[in-house]
């Protein structure tokens, strides 16, 4: 089943429009004719079934015949990311988490990132891919902040956090919220800094092991270690 | 630290030499100069610490001054992975494979594989550069096959054989042995004969949750459950 993504917007009782990049897809693409079926989704939880109706240049019209919604699952993770080197190491562990159900992606240059500047609209696009791949409803929101204590702050005392951290040995992490942030650094690792942050902030140390392993590699393995599997 | 690969047969009582790519990412690219502190493995179990004494074209002279030699850890696990149609999907897929610890890869050309054909050199190529980043000390093996029958048969029945299966939810595996085959088919799933197969050689179907994941995906993931973290 190939799902595409709808704006909010772009949705009306009885139909609803794709643009853009979407229809192009759809039409050009993927060769989608009046009469097929077209699934879509907002992002925002609803699943539509539509009739194709018209394809045109920049949109595609369609019927809608039939909807669902589905519920958030839970726990809702975010996926705090330090800034990764190379771009498609940092693109890849974006679309795993997607995949794996990360709700919230946000990236962070740590005080040991090598890297200063990040793609946003490639970051987006990665998502918007992830979603539709894994025929998921939900579109992960994306924050690029300038700091770990950016993406402390902004998610204030109500999330779980925990941090991947190679030189702790602890595997058990006592959970209060249904709020998890993910926290990974940078190739560097923390500045004693921002490993103070972690501790003000009541972070919990995760082992994922003995041997380092590459940020995008922890990224993956957080994601799975700590989303909803049933 | 940086970690070179020198073969074996150019290991000799006193000296190490490094030849071709490796001599010249040290010398050229690293720039390692004589009486530098230089680190090599011979991709079986051995690490060394040498000197550096001369750098050429083509070969690098090492002194040994010390070694150290690490038992293969278990389980020792043999990931079977699918064609990956995307190149650059399945080269990520060995690269973490080996980044978490695996011992061999296999990969096999399913019956639903979309995939034909595969370039073996590069895969020996994202092996070696994982095991020298990941800073193991066991060069993994590379092996072919045409079919799920060739690698099933190629381990006999001494391995404990367990299987990506989206349809299963079966979370609990009976391990009898320190040998495990872990089998993630290719993109287009398995075939009813392949499928079989795997029943006639008492293969474990194991869940990696209710949702579809790609196949590098379950591939990562695999590995990570039954690798070994201490």
């Amino acid at each position: 089943m190939d799902l595409f993504f709808v704006h909010p917007s772009d949705v009306q009782l009885s139909h609803l429009t794709l643009r853009d990049q979407e229809a192009r897809h759809a039409g050009k693409v993927m060769r989608y004719r009046p009469g097929d079926t077209v699934f879509a989704t907002d992002g925002e939880g609803h699943l539509y079934k539509t009739e194709l109706i018209e394809t045109h240049r920049n949109h595609v019209l369609l019927e809608l015949l039939e909807q669902r919604f589905e519920q958030r699952s839970h726990p809702e993770l975010t996926l705090c990311l330090g800034l990764i080197k190379k771009r498609d190491r940092m693109e890849f562990a974006v679309e795993k988490a997607v995949e794996l159900g990360a709700s919230h992606i946000m990236v962070f240059k740590g005080e040991y990132s090598q890297k200063e500047k990040v793609r946003e609209d490639r970051l987006e696009s990665t998502i918007l891919a992830a979603m539709k791949q894994s025929q998921r409803v939900y579109l992960p929101t994306l924050t690029v902040s300038s700091s770990l204590e950016e993406v402390l702050k902004s998610h204030g005392g109500e999330a779980d956090i925990i941090v991947a951290d190679e030189t702790s040995v602890n595997e058990k992490i006592s959970r209060g919220s249904n709020n998890i942030l993910l926290i990974v650094g940078p190739e560097g690792g923390f500045s004693s800094n921002e490993t103070g942050l972690c501790e003000r902030w009541n972070a919990q140390m995760y082992s994922l092991g003995n041997k380092r392993l590459r940020t995008e590699t922890a990224a993956i393995l957080m994601v799975d270690r700590f989303r909803n599997t049933s």
